[in-house]
């Protein structure tokens, strides 16, 4: 990765709301005690949070609001100013407009100003897109240090008036999995020997004649009356696919670092749902890793998913350890992994 | 830009259905022809390429057909197989749906698998960004050819129902001033002695405080109702403010690169409207380039532009010269501009 290897000096990480329990989202929705029975058996996913109030239908707040507050948490947290910040990338598939860029509106409120900025669009494994695309960045030499941030709010989703009942269940599955928030990192070059250094990072379409796994539309002015479902899940589809595309990347990593699977301390696997990644985390057998996961808390807040589990990891990251990363984005499919490295 | 240097071997574009002049916009909307001559004196756009049918309001192309046709013709004219390419980066505003990534769909149908693949939520200086991100991913030497397309369908904005006349200006100039369309390169760190290398790219947020210039809005399930406009120009802002930047932006690519302006031997400045096009022009005063602009037949294209003005441009670069293009983006603004040198 470069003369001077690229460390996380930090993460921060922001939730709209109090966390909805699946209780909740029954009471609201009129569901009853077995579909409850259901969403715990088959998904898992306790907690999630909204950046709408579940009520009303009204937004609480928008990316830009919980990018932000990340933002300034990783900032602070790693000691480094908004001026020292040489470029900004950020990764979400939900922008609050399609333009300007929600990264231009977060860069502008955290007063940098004058440096390359870049928002990528994207999926579950957006967060390594932007390390990935961060490091390159860095890895030229003409920036020292990154801000990547990743986050989602699906509230342009959510109908908070819909009948849970009446809608097919690839639809429904969206009210459960999914929920709202955001994350950031600061990325250096810095000399921090402390900090834990990123030793790979990787990121591959293997989406060759798959049909999509998940879908999400937007509509402008010419088509809001489109009867295409806003957002839908091949759920059969990922549960196939995720564990398969899970392993292969695990194994490049691997391959790519010369590492054994047993020399891995932590693992922080893909985070559709509780029972997805339980699956999962027992198929890629890192038996001496300890596993870092959110979902069961965060929900499956997209691009803000990989900094969360970064977010519990780095506290209790020990001396001379590796943490293996792996995300898989289901819509069309990428497999995305990232290896760190604290030293002595 | 790394040892060895970054070359563009190749440009393809491609614009759905046949050009629309103003003529036709006024007779389908039932302007006068004074509104014909305002129009002619202020914008001076005088065709567009649109990707729905003005009359029935059917889409006809998606930004995916466009990228598409755009990517096959450059990889054609580079005599490069979808198999040799390492990376591929897309930019547009209008991506066809949020998820799967229009990059992705369109790499899934060019048989492109196995490697990054990244999306740009991007304006009018987004083909720039493609270059930034592809220049950087293969300045790190594990990649040697990438595809980076560019492209925008406005189509989702227009609504071909409305009544001109009772629109604010601000509205209305998006009937006139965009386009759709696509572009795609081919760039390389292979050695073609004949193919202009890549001397500098850069690209900086330039926001700070000042409102946006360009508000382009989606709308999910819960506000398809939402009474915000969903595309809105400050035109008055955008005329103040794009020369200035543009002409910081020219001013530190030459300082980087330590040309004179008379060295220059092609300019390709910003693509707003034929008359912003030549008032910037003007301003920039890069007396000895010859000026290659496309605005006038092509529409304002936002992500395609750059693709239209390198096509225009390769045939007919001499050997021996040098070519620096500028482009502004003003929804929240980012200056960015490329150098390119052909050698003997």
């Amino acid at each position: 990765m470069g003369e001077s290897p690229i460390r996380v000096l930090s993460v921060g990480t922001a939730l709209p709301g109090p966390p909805i329990d699946t209780a909740a989202l029954a009471e609201r929705f009129g569901m009853d005690r077995l579909w409850q029975q259901w969403v715990d058996t088959f998904i898992g996913t306790r907690t999630r949070h909204l950046a709408i109030d579940l009520r009303s239908g009204e937004r609480i707040q928008d990316l830009a609001d919980l990018g932000e507050l990340a933002a300034v948490q990783a900032l602070a947290r790693a000691g480094i100013s908004a001026a020292e910040i040489d470029v900004v990338v950020l990764g979400t598939a939900t922008p609050d407009t399609l333009m300007p860029t929600t990264v231009n509106v977060i860069a502008d409120r955290l007063r940098i100003d004058g440096v390359p900025t870049f928002q990528l669009q994207s999926g579950c494994s957006g967060a390594v897109q932007t390390f990935d695309v961060a490091a390159a960045l860095l890895a030229t030499g003409r920036y020292r240090t990154a801000l990547v941030i990743g986050g989602d709010v699906i509230a342009k989703h959510y109908d908070v008036k819909v009948d849970l009942a009446a809608l097919p269940p690839d639809e429904v599955v969206n009210y459960l999995l999914f929920g709202d928030g955001a994350g950031a990192a600061v990325l250096s070059t810095e000399d921090r020997p402390q900090a834990p250094v990123v030793r790979s990072v990787l990121t591959r379409l293997s989406g060759l004649d798959q049909a999509p796994g998940q879908t999400l539309r937007w509509y402008g002015l010419a088509d809001r009356d489109s009867a295409e479902a806003p957002a839908s899940e091949d759920y059969k589809a990922i549960e196939r696919l995720v564990p398969v595309l899970a392993e292969e990347v695990a194994e490049e990593l691997l391959d790519d670092l010369g590492w054994e699977r047993d020399q891995v301390d932590y693992l922080l696997p893909p985070q559709l749902s509780v029972t997805m990644t339980d699956k999962i985390a027992k198929r890629l057998d890192f038996s001496s890793a300890k596993e870092i996961s959110c979902v069961g808390e965060t929900g499956n807040n997209g691009n803000a998913l990989l900094f969360f589990q970064l977010d519990r990891l780095l506290p209790e990251m020990a001396t001379s350890s590796r943490a293996v990363a792996v995300a898989i984005e289901s819509s069309k499919w990428i497999k995305a992994g990232l290896a760190l490295e604290r030293g002595r």
